[in-house]
């Protein structure tokens, strides 16, 4: 089956003023949406990152697919790479590592990989899950996703959440979240604060929640010594330490010391950071993510990689839309090894482009769409009020740092800070 | 789509009396036939060994799958664990290394987990390379595979390849194979000789075949030490060794002194002992074989394992019909890091239980059969014969050893011998 036409979109969705390592996010979160309109009104969908440094790679492969067979993965990934050549896109926020021409390559063929499994499930009539070799489960687990946080954006009223900054708002926006999706797992965004204030947030989330699994990410925000003390402060307490420190050596030189494993989605980003991390021992799980790993096809790989090793799986999220919780929700339910909840931004985002009612949360977990391909369907009236919202809103690239100056006049990202 | 009845039929084809480590090929060379009968009409075919060790676990998994889903190739692994429980198949020719419960559950997957996606590709009308990412390459190429042989079997006339014992001999069967079948590659399988005997016979092929690359696999035959002095001896002839000596730390250690990469199917040979050879460096290329690695797509598993680590990937072959070698060429079209000639024991084969014409030999390459799944036919007729052939034999399993001891009175195993 031929595509005929791809059909890019930058969207923009309303997101809140979470605190992270690098500053605050701003009052939009930026995406791209695909649509792979290919032969007998097959439409495949995928979903990636969108920020103008991205959209230029991306838009250097859409005029290239036309006549593309959906089945044709391998020249997929021949045509991106030839068409970037050794392009490389820098997202600004930096909190997925560093960056390369291999991780470009991999990121754009992601968004195209998604969308040609898409309509060749819709042309076969098979969910995703399906041609990644079959569920492993039904249900995919996910974890709640905290976030320290500013009560509202420059300017505007306090959202919803309000200001979270202490151990009791935590502990608060932790019950409101578990309360409406029913998460076990928690995960806190760190790097924001003071390593013994979130260290003191952890103990509060442990208290409340007993028997519920502990994650602390503060995206490389400690130096190894400090990584050391929270390790030894936390023992007992986490079920993982998320990037504790950058950088692989740092990460080994933790991992050394560590009771709990380590986690990353920043220092072992692609194939070829497996072998220095591995042969070190510098990560005990890692984060994978679909959307800079290659592809579903490539995470799966990733999975072979970590299991062989005895190397945990789990999965890294970004402010997404429901393409993307759809690809993620296949590709984990494919994946036996992936045996951790998974994280999503999910709560955070009150605006979307698929049609509501495929992708449910209960009990924390999302069952498998049953429909063919990714089981999600686009509602082109909300791609056209996000585009719109796009146009409109004129951020471009995602700045967390730059947006967080307007707060505190002054601000450098939190990276090996304490 | 649900598979109503897995039929499971052991066969014998004649082999030719070809040496090895172990001693010598039978006159019948047993596999297993499975036809997976499903909904619909639509069957998938799997071949795999034909062992009555073999057997005995395969049968314990064919009643359990009336029902099953051909798309639930999770659930197939389950239950194929669950009806093994640990129990070991132990192939006695000893050519593919050790043995184990986890080996034992990877061969019998494997050999269901290929008619599955037979069955997939009938259903959804598509080749089974595209189920495994689509064709890297519309071609895979193969290896001429070179034995010395006797002239002819026990009490029998000489076949029409006659006596190879000398150099000479060798490349004469060299070039008929290659004259017939346009291969570039060249396998000499050794560890039958004096090592400075196969040497001479590697010398005596890279004069006669300049240009042509050189492989010569011992299975194991020779000490640390002789081996090396064989890698020193043929510096610059060979294209890679091949398990010139057993074991991990024994091919670490022939690894840092010899110049070409070293190559095995014996002593990485499930996923449990890439670690330890990885981070040995033992060796340089990895020869998959789908029948003990899991099945196609755990054989795929393995080339990102072998690509990351930056281990070459070959694949391996044991005496096979038409059935396994669509699946050898369907996994390696879709395995882009599969760029080495594979092995394939076709031309010493004179029977099948396909319908001719789907898998032809062409400048040493075979196109990837072009109709839905394997795009091989099963001959009824051909497999009621050869399974006549294999009750009238009354072979049970490959025992090379004892076959050999008829020739020669005494033979032991030739493993380390040298
Ligand atoms: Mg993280
Ligand atoms: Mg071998």
């Amino acid at each position: 089956m031929k595509i005929r036409e791809a059909v890019l979109t930058p969207v923009a969705f309303a997101d809140a003023p979470l605190l992270n390592a690098m500053g605050v996010h701003e009052p939009f979160a930026l995406r791209s949406v695909l649509q792979l309109v290919c032969e007998d009104g097959v439409v495949g969908l995928g979903e990636s990152y969108g920020d103008s440094g991205f959209l230029d790679q991306a838009r250097k492969v859409v005029p290239l697919l036309a006549g593309h067979d959906v089945f044709d993965l391998p020249g997929l990934r021949r045509k991106v790479a030839e068409a970037l050549g050794g392009a490389v896109f820098v997202d600004e926020h930096g909190l997925t590592g560093g960056f390369s021409s291999g991780k470009t390559i991999a990121s754009v063929y992601s968004l195209f990989e998604v969308a040609m499994l898409d309509a060749q499930g819709h042309a076969l009539g098979r969910p995703v899950a399906d041609l990644l070799g079959g569920k492993a489960r039904d249900e995919v687990e996910f974890s709640a996703y905290l976030f320290y946080k500013f009560g509202g954006h420059l300017g505007a009223e306090h959202d919803a959440w309000g200001e979270v900054t202490t151990p009791e708002a935590l502990v608060g926006e932790a019950k409101r979240m578990i309360d409406e999706y029913g998460f076990t797992a928690i995960k806190l965004k760190a790097g924001v604060f003071e390593p013994a204030q979130e260290v003191e947030g952890i103990r509060a989330l442990a208290d409340a929640f007993p028997g519920h699994p502990l994650r602390i990410d503060p995206n490389g925000a400690w130096r190894v010594e400090t990584a050391k003390k929270v390790a030894r402060d936390l023992d007992g307490v986490l079920e993982y330490l998320e990037d504790p420190t950058p950088g692989i050596e740092g990460m080994a030189e933790v991992a050394k010391h560590a009771s709990m494993p380590l986690a990353t989605n920043m220092c072992v980003i692609r194939f070829d950071d497996v072998e220095p991390a591995f042969r070190q021992r510098a990560v005990g799980i890692v984060l994978s993510d679909h959307h800079f790993w290659g592809g579903l096809r490539d995470t799966q790989a990733l999975s072979v990689l970590c299991r062989t090793f005895d190397v945990g799986l789990s999965m890294h999220s970004n402010s997404h839309l429901g393409i993307s919780l759809a690809a993620m929700v296949h590709v984990a339910a494919a994946t036996p090894h992936l045996s951790y909840a998974c994280d999503t931004h999910w709560p955070w985002k009150t605006e979307d482009v698929v049609v509501p009612g495929a992708l449910v949360f209960r009990d924390g977990k999302v069952a498998v769409p049953q429909g063919p391909g990714l089981g999600v369907e686009l509602d082109p009236d909300a791609l056209a009020r996000l585009h719109e919202q796009y146009v409109r809103c004129g951020q471009t690239k995602r700045d967390d740092v730059t947006y967080m100056r307007r707060f505190t006049g002054t601000f450098d990202p939190n990276t090996a800070r304490w």
